[in-house]
């Protein structure tokens, strides 16, 4: 019987994530919000796993990374670990969004999952999303994107998410920083997420994972690479100066 | 400010978790499923959360534990590492029911959250929980204990569960043993919760004993010992032989 087996990687915000998945069980899991750059995390994390679950990484069958949005320096040492091992050891890539990841934390939720992404100038990467039931999935329900991650204003966001009309769960980084500004905004019932699944997980990368994986929506190695969403400051900068030059 | 910092600790079942919260924010978590025991697996662990969040256990205010029912041996060690643990340190251990941990794997579930762990001769230990809208927490949702963690044949547990009417999610080690009595005995819709929220989180240990620290349910060090529910093998074994010679 052929066992799936993925290996995850999130390092788009604060957090580190490793995971190890194999079809409905988490072997390992692993994860780190701690005032470390993601150099000194992720590595030795993902050491330390294999070497506790003794996995021979020429096992797994795809490398899964939260492929962006996210923080350009975060977004760049997932990616660069993924493409990484994925070329050495001859497996494919799957890309998944950040946020998309970030919403599977509440499995079975049926109102609108918003996690938001503090993306500085009062922006945030966001998606809207949810979980309708479904009895033909082994799980009763079915992800459902109701607006694939984009950038925008926080109070746009909370516009938006007025019109939907239904009860919002918000998580994320973006929560510490914009809370004021949502409770003043919002209109619908609203919450905040708890620690247990509030920030990214490596294991919600990896059970979206399973998913691509079996529709096919794998990536070369030497294809792989990040979704800023945005372009970074230093882009924009060069871009504002040439502006600038051509008037 | 006062900062709450809780370590937990689950070894119950297969799953060996850690986790340090602070507030809304998990700083780590370490959880794994590997043949090995807990005992080549939770102290090691703790090391190293320990060395990668540089944690000074001074500045822990309480220590969780999954505190049954479960594995025997899991839960003894368990036990033993927090209570040796909290009385060197001098600190309070929170006592967290497995099952209701469990059941906070999926936050904001609205349907009946029914973990389930192989308890052998099929039984299971199982809670029956659910979490309802309440505009007065933060989160938007209190936690309800629909049925307090028992022990039962599995049969008689999805009889329970058709009555209560509601949908159903399904989690723990006792599904893949009794998908397919589930499957012909459920009249109810149901599904099955994917890998990243079906088994044992520490993180949802941590944050429920968040709840309890702030409700003052704490007890000491050397009062502390796990909630078996069921007498063990052994224990059973001897009772039916002092009955019998009693006959």
């Amino acid at each position: 019987m052929f066992i799936m087996k993925i290996l995850a990687i999130d390092s788009s915000g604060l957090v580190a994530g490793i995971a190890v998945a194999e079809e409905d069980r988490l072997v390992a899991e692993y994860t780190v919000d701690y005032k470390k750059t993601h150099s000194q995390t992720l590595l030795p994390m993902l050491d330390e796993v294999k070497k506790m679950i003794e996995l021979d990484l020429s096992t797994i069958d795809a490398i899964a990374v939260a492929a962006g949005p996210g923080s350009f320096t975060g977004l760049r040492i997932g990616s660069a670990t993924a493409k990484g091992m994925a070329g050495a050891l001859d497996k494919p890539i799957i890309e998944i969004p950040t946020i998309d990841g970030m919403a599977y934390n509440l499995f079975g939720f049926e109102g609108v999952i918003c996690p938001i992404m503090d993306a500085r100038r009062n922006q945030v990467y966001t998606g809207f999303y949810t979980f309708e039931r479904n009895e033909e999935e082994e799980s009763g329900f079915s992800f459902r994107i109701i607006r694939e991650q984009f950038a925008a204003d926080i109070r746009e966001v909370t516009e938006q998410l007025n019109e939907l009309g239904k009860n919002v769960m918000f998580l994320g980084d973006g929560v510490p920083v914009f809370a004021q500004i949502i409770k003043e905004n919002m209109r619908v019932p609203f919450g905040f997420a708890p620690a247990n699944c509030n920030r990214q997980h490596a294991s919600s990368v990896a059970v979206l994972a399973q998913k691509y994986y079996l529709e096919g929506k794998t990536v070369k190695a030497s294809r792989h690479k990040p979704e800023y969403l945005r372009m970074s400051q230093a882009e924009r900068e060069r871009m504002e100066k040439e502006n600038a030059a051509n008037r």
